[in-house]
């Protein structure tokens, strides 16, 4: 069996290769296996397809900000909905809303337990809307040939709209359910979590909170070291060991040495166990351990967990374990490939590796689109000390790529200039409230995340061990003391903005 | 000399044939003689043109929502300056920035002597921008035929356009001045104190306050009696004299009787001064007389005013004393004419009406698009005690006329799902500061505003005797006292917000 790179690992590489597309925004929420969700879950979600939901569709207006009758089109914006815990409109129970990401809602839905487990005790109805362009909700008449294939037709991929198409969703659906005053909260988990912070930015009218788990809102031009994404790996693996750190910042060299050498390029093959079918250089080889690294970083989880491939509890610990490992001895090229196949092969099951798989199996292609143009979020430099070698982030690079390939001149100040992002403590401590700023700081995007309490109600929660929304899992049962703590605080925010909610409520009515 | 409607006037008449169109924000603020310019200020402002302000452009982004490069248009955005007074970006000097309404700016600032007097203490720099489609800042070229030829050119002239356009605009000047720590307030009446009030609702990152006077953040449907808007005419009226209500609301059926009599309209013709190449009607005169009754309502200043016309202090009071003087006697037509004259010849220099005047001074034909997409204000409405005839708003109206026009169908609920407004008081305390809300309860606008402090920044300031921005006019020696309160408590709470951001900015570093 061949394990591919799967599309958002392939779209990371170009990461490292200037002039490039940063693909910034790979969602690295791992696959949720139905076979994970509890039974007690199962049965409660009895009349839910799946166990867990039920697929809609809602007419969506295509151009929120544009009323020509010509841009009056609408598209089928799939939503997903739980009713089985909700305590009804008439007692103004609560409605969890998760602001979808890039790609299929389903996979994100999968991966956002902590809703589901939540939605018993707050009675809440849970609702899951995808991101347009993405998934099942593909403007143009649900054609993704025609939605993508130009300019004309992508032009209406942007945040701005997706956050109107909540509102708007969200509004219609209170309205029709006659749950006008039922409070909404927003949850997501990386862009889906800056989604959510925005949203609770600019329609405070439509939710009362947001769950903005990994968010990195800071991570754009002016605000965030380029470096930072990979420091942070960096000291993922350096925190783990010193000689695992120095091992895989010297495999870039030994690989090229390795491959300029006579029979280098088959030793490499065999070594890695690639596929003898691909043409592979050792560009492509060290793309495809660089992607071990940083999603191994991202999912650096307490659990095992299932991304795209199975993997173990601390899986960056595993991996450096792998390379000090004995074992090997001295082959640095076999401790290499011991470690990548922590996040390749940790079943055991893969016999070759085909580094030439381009399947997007979770929907993520527009994704390019998005950091063509106003997600100019600057990741991939790498500084002396970096585990990844010395590279300087360029937005040109970034800007004659997107010339290239669409014809689209990025807007890198947009995103600061509709939300924000400067002085950012000083701005929301001020004019915002009810927002919960979750991160792990062993995850990369960490660097470009809140991480300071702002107010009593813009709570910053930083686990120190902690990976990418990892609070937004399903739990299991050898979840450390400390991700129970972080739920259980967040649980609690969460509770105090409803009974805050609900007193308002009654003190004006 | 023949005075005519002019633009505002004429359109405004279409509220009340059913069915209509509603120019329900037809801008109310007074022309400013340039005269009354004080010569203080003529003084401190020498660099400036016309001794207030010198003309910019800046070169704004035609769509910002949508990153089609076919969309990457810019066009010519015009603000007005006035750096005379500002204390310099070293000292993190204020910029006082006017977000501008459905009309040349010019107009607006020459009425906006608030900012003006109130400079020199806050070492304010003064910046007026110029709303999209009206004006100078003409996308297309600068080719108002062209920017106004059809429904694919209007698409881009909306709210949440313009309000990225001033974010835009304002960053790149503070940049440009090296005064990105500079406070910004942002200042507007009537659909610019909308703007305002969203402004600092949607861009707290901008601005660090608002104040938003006369503005009907609230008069949309759902939200307020389409009747609201008559019902406070009618009340002023009514509270200068129950006979003036009587002979006004009686005038409706007198002016029908009288034009179906032989020599009818000949003697109407004659009574109220119609110049003789008017074609006119009863329907017209009628129109004529709304309007005056409208306007004066709304512009029922203290002080003597110069709006498209002269007015003395009190205007509707002197209309109702025209119409309770003996000197007509039991003349009602005449008495009628005699009130209208207060409005429309008050310094008696007219010979004659024309109806049939169609000009526009100010560029405000673009609101007639924005009343057929976004701004569904149920304006008109009348009930039995109205002083106008009995009518019931329609929207259904609205929209048949905006789809046989523009062939447009209006969004009715996008302001507030793009703003809010459902539940305000509950909303915006918990997620918004630093606004004023100024409302005159003379002013028939005022029906649509915020009427009660929601919280500490929050605040309500009501005029039981003010009109339609009064508070933004300039200053004369003749204002009451309440007025000049008003002022007082709007300088001294955006001191307020100004100092506390001086605080932020220094415990921040």
């Amino acid at each position: 069996m061949a394990i591919g790179f799967q599309f958002i690992i392939i779209t990371l590489f170009s990461l490292f290769s200037a002039p490039s597309l940063t693909f910034a925004f790979v969602p690295i929420l791992p696959r949720f296996p139905s076979s994970a969700v509890s039974a007690e879950l199962k049965q409660r979600s009895h009349s839910s397809q799946n166990g867990l939901y039920r697929t809609k569709f809602f007419t969506q207006i295509l151009d929120h900000f544009n009323f020509n009758p010509q841009s009056n089109h609408t598209f089928q914006q799939r939503y997903l909905i739980n009713d089985t815990f909700w305590g009804g409109a008439k007692n103004n129970a609560p409605i969890f809303v998760y602001t979808g990401n890039e790609g299929n809602i389903e996979w994100f839905t999968q991966n956002t337990g902590f809703m589901f487990e939540n939605a018993p005790s707050f009675q809440a109805l849970l609702v899951f809307i995808e991101h347009r362009f993405y998934g099942k909700s593909i403007p143009f008449g649900g054609n993704k040939t025609v939605a993508y294939a130009n300019t004309s037709t992508l032009g209406y991929l942007s945040s701005t709209q997706a956050l109107a198409d909540y509102a708007t969703l969200i509004i219609d659906l209170k309205k029709n359910l006659s749950a006008t005053d039922s409070p909404v909260v927003v949850f997501g988990g990386s862009y889906g979590g800056m989604l959510a912070a925005w949203f609770r930015m600019k329609y405070p009218h439509v939710a009362i909170g947001a769950l903005a788990s990994s968010a990195p809102i800071l991570h754009f031009m002016g605000l965030v070291s380029p470096d930072i994404f990979n420091n942070i790996i960096t000291q993922d693996f350096r925190s783990e060991s010193e000689n695992c750190y120095k091992v895989i910042k010297g495999s870039w060299d030994l690989i090229d040495d390795t491959a300029n050498k006579p029979g280098g390029m088959e030793l490499l093959r065999k070594t890695f166990r690639i596929c003898k079918s691909d043409d592979f250089g050792p560009g492509s080889l060290e793309g495809w351990l660089r992607a071990a690294w940083i999603y191994t970083a991202m999912t650096d989880y307490p659990t095992p967990s299932n991304f795209l491939n199975p993997l173990p509890a601390y899986p960056v610990k595993k991996m450096c374990e792998a390379i000090d490992s004995s074992v090997t001895g001295n082959n640095r090229l076999a401790k290499l490939h011991a470690a990548a196949s922590v996040y390749y092969n940790y079943t055991g099951k893969a016999r070759c590796f085909d580094l030439d798989d381009n399947s997007d199996p979770h929907d993520l292609g527009g994704w390019q689109w998005q950091a063509c143009t106003e997600m100019i979020m600057p990741v991939g430099g790498s500084n002396k000390e970096s585990i990844f070698p010395e590279y300087e982030w360029s937005y040109e690079a970034r800007a004659s790529w997107c010339d290239f390939f669409y014809n689209v001149q990025p807007r890198p100040h947009w995103i600061t200039t509709e939300f924000g992002g400067h002085a950012i403590e000083r701005v929301l401590k001020r004019s915002a409230s009810n927002i919960i700023f979750f991160n792990g700081l062993r995850d990369p995007w960490s660097g470009g995340g809140v991480l300071k309490t702002i107010s009593k109600t813009l709570v910053a929660i930083v686990a120190k061990k902690g990976a990418h929304h990892v609070d937004l899992r399903f739990s299991s049962k050898e979840d450390p003391q400390w991700l129970k703590d972080v739920r259980k605080l967040e649980v609690n925010i969460i509770a105090s903005w409803i009974s805050q909610y609900h007193q308002d409520l009654q003190s004006n009515s």
